[in-house]
């Protein structure tokens, strides 16, 4: 599972949208931030993720990866640039894992007091 | 949701059983870690509290708190004193509040991987 958290925090900063999908299984859900409109299905998580990366993202870890059962979480913190100004917003994910070792879920736990602008 | 983790800390640090117990839903679910088994009411999460408390944890929050619609997340790391040894853990908790703003559920993610003997 961290290996896998790790592949996706590369895929992010090379915008490779192939391999984020790769990293899902076929019925995953991504609901980001929670609280918005769960993405169900390869498809739509791949569309989320073009929108994403049309942001230009720059990811970094913080912290070790936690590992649990069939649950991993990380914090991090992601630069983009948006409607012109440069931000940072700094989620904790929350994957769960299939038995296929592809991510069935993932939660982004994160809210205005994580983002903050930079310039702009 | 912030200020009821900064409590939670602060409780923890103090080994205040009845601070901790009353952040705590009175039908409240906690798994920690997650896979573990679940206690559930107020009796059982203070029973887990007290034997958690005899290892003398010393908790210190790492980043911000994350916060979105009804859930906390936010990575820390624990010393403790176990079995004579030293020891870090480093988890990421979540938390789930009811519209009282009691913690719903609880859950705790971290494995072998997050846990680091110090001494012994």
């Amino acid at each position: 599972m961290e290996a896998v958290v790790h592949r996706y925090i590369a895929a992010l900063n090379a915008a490779d949208l192939d391999a984020i999908a790769a990293l899902y299984a076929a019925d995953a859900t991504v609901e980001d931030p929670v609280g918005s409109p769960v993405h169900r299905g390869r498809d739509a998580i791949r569309a989320f993720y073009a929108a994403s990366l049309a942001c230009r993202l720059d990811v970094t870890l913080e912290g070790p990866v936690r590992a649990a059962a069939n649950e991993a979480a990380f914090a991090f913190c992601v630069r983009l640039h948006w409607q012109g100004q440069d931000m940072e917003i700094r989620p904790i994910d929350v994957f769960r894992f299939n038995e296929a070792g592809e991510i069935a879920s993932m939660r982004a736990i994160f809210g205005p007091a994580n983002m903050e602008k930079t310039s702009g």
